[in-house]
């Protein structure tokens, strides 16, 4: 995995491919597709396997103050090269290899949405979020803009903007705040 | 581009090619070649020749109403076969060709910006809207969650959970609403 890691950080994803790793770590090919048989798939592991700490919430008691620090890391690690074009070539790949889609889910996104929602359990349960916040919109509603930005745009997202967005969010688009 | 459609619903966008639209349209490869240098490229204006009116917003003089029927309009647009699949393979090219990412922002994602904050000024200026709701964000706001569900989760998004987003984006997060 720490060859695939440094041929995607040399070469880009649409290089990458399952014979080059196999040559750069000294593996034999075959025993590297009987566990991943498909370069999304070892991809997606190797990139997991950096288990970026810096992705978890913080919990200082100021659940806006956390939201923050936490979406601030995950832009800020999306804008160090080359891990932004790296991760929008995983997703591309999830559009078209339901297992590379299945994989990101059940390993990253879902691990990932439990978090933002303990998160936001407690802050609700110290009254600093709404009680009647629906808890299972939360990951959309959050990371949703960052996507966006990410795939979409594909504009750099500065934390001033990640500020702007959560302000918008915790503010609500109804008039008489 | 009528051929690039049909082939596209027949076969998938993966194994579209040039030299297939060229023999399904009669058409020499390099008169497509020319004006379209990539699939990438031929299917986003084969897409965008579909003017999918749909996609406007009604300005009934409710927003919340006016919302919610575009982006119902949207997602189902989404769920009807093969238009979410094709829509979603383009936004994988997209992250690996930065042509097909300029034309895609271009032609349809700063339109509908553009539109979505005409809506929402208006909106605004009728007082249904926040007057401090800063408009540059409404896009990836009201679209991100939309984007995290066809893109990432690729779960169907139901005619409830866009209401329940809507109305967690208008009530906002913040507690005593």
């Amino acid at each position: 995995m720490q060859a695939t890691l440094a041929l995607a950080q040399e070469i880009g994803y649409a290089r990458l491919s399952i014979e080059a790793v196999a040559a750069r770590a000294g593996a034999g090919k075959h025993t590297i597709y009987r566990r991943w048989p498909s370069k999304g798939l070892l991809f997606l592991d190797s990139l997991l396997s950096l288990n970026e700490p810096v992705l978890d919430y913080p919990d200082t008691g100021d659940v806006l103050a956390d939201l923050r620090e936490q979406i601030y890391a995950a832009v800020d690690l999306l804008a160090s090269p080359p891990w932004g074009p790296l991760y929008r070539a995983l997703i591309g790949e999830a559009q078209h290899d339901p297992a590379v889609a299945a994989a990101l889910n059940d390993r990253f996104i879902r691990p990932q949405t439990d978090k933002t929602i303990a998160r936001l359990k407690t802050a609700q349960d110290q009254g600093q979020v709404s009680p009647d916040l629906d808890l299972d919109l939360v990951m959309a509603i959050l990371s949703g803009p960052l996507y966006f930005g990410l795939l979409i745009t594909q504009e750099s997202m500065t934390h001033d903007y990640i500020d702007r967005v959560l302000d918008a969010l915790f503010t609500g688009m109804s008039p008489r705040h």
